[in-house]
């Protein structure tokens, strides 16, 4: 999704589609000397977003703060459009407690429930993205 | 989608969900020293894949032969299931003239069409998946 025919889509249109046009979205990042690329369903607010995994996993190195990139888009094949948004984020675990219990009550869980949840918070640095018109 | 509730997918159910189940796939990888990450729509073979850009672009890293990962997803919201196919491969840019006469005449186009067009194949490498079934 590149070239002449694309527009650039403004921030406050790039937060609305990360907040309410998407909820599942792809992070990469650099772990053991390679890029990784993993899905993540995720909750976004004006600040960031928020994505639940399990300790032990290849997010270790997000969680403890390496930088990271996270990717939403929508296709619409028969007229070959689209839209993606892309944010650079700094990773943090969250640890603080009625953070935790606040996020527990909310409408965001790991598909993979797990005892050993662990939750991470984007905190966005950049945000940008591109849309290809019908055409 | 991670843990103990996902089950591995086996090498050929990979291969078929890349080349029938999807049609827009993301790819990562290292280029001007962050991570990069993408959007694409791809064609897959049995051997690999191959998706249109245009010269000039982020994908001028990609080309010359940077490792690349590709990953294509499906997700069942409702059901909270979904499954994710990673795909670690080499790159390279097709300068085939046969072989680009023939993908221009296949139903893969750049939905951002350029006179610029740059056609490139990611050879898998290797290939893996995971799903999260209904619970």
């Amino acid at each position: 999704m590149s070239g002449p025919q694309t527009e650039q889509i403004g921030r406050a249109e790039c937060m609305r589609l990360l907040q309410y046009e998407s909820f599942v979205g792809r992070i990469a990042f650099v772990a053991d000397g390679a890029v990784q690329l993993r899905p993540v369903n995720y909750l976004a607010d004006e600040r960031g977003l928020v994505f639940c995994t399990r300790h032990g996993s290849v997010f270790a190195a997000v969680a403890a703060g390496t930088p990271v990139v996270f990717e939403v888009d929508s296709s619409q094949p028969l007229h070959h459009s689209g839209w993606s948004v892309i944010v650079r984020a700094q990773a943090a675990e969250i640890t603080d407690a009625s953070e935790l219990a606040f996020l527990r009550r909310g409408p965001l869980k790991s598909w993979a429930v797990s005892p050993d949840e662990q939750w991470i918070r984007l905190d966005i640095q950049e945000i940008s993205g591109v849309r290809i018109p019908e055409h």
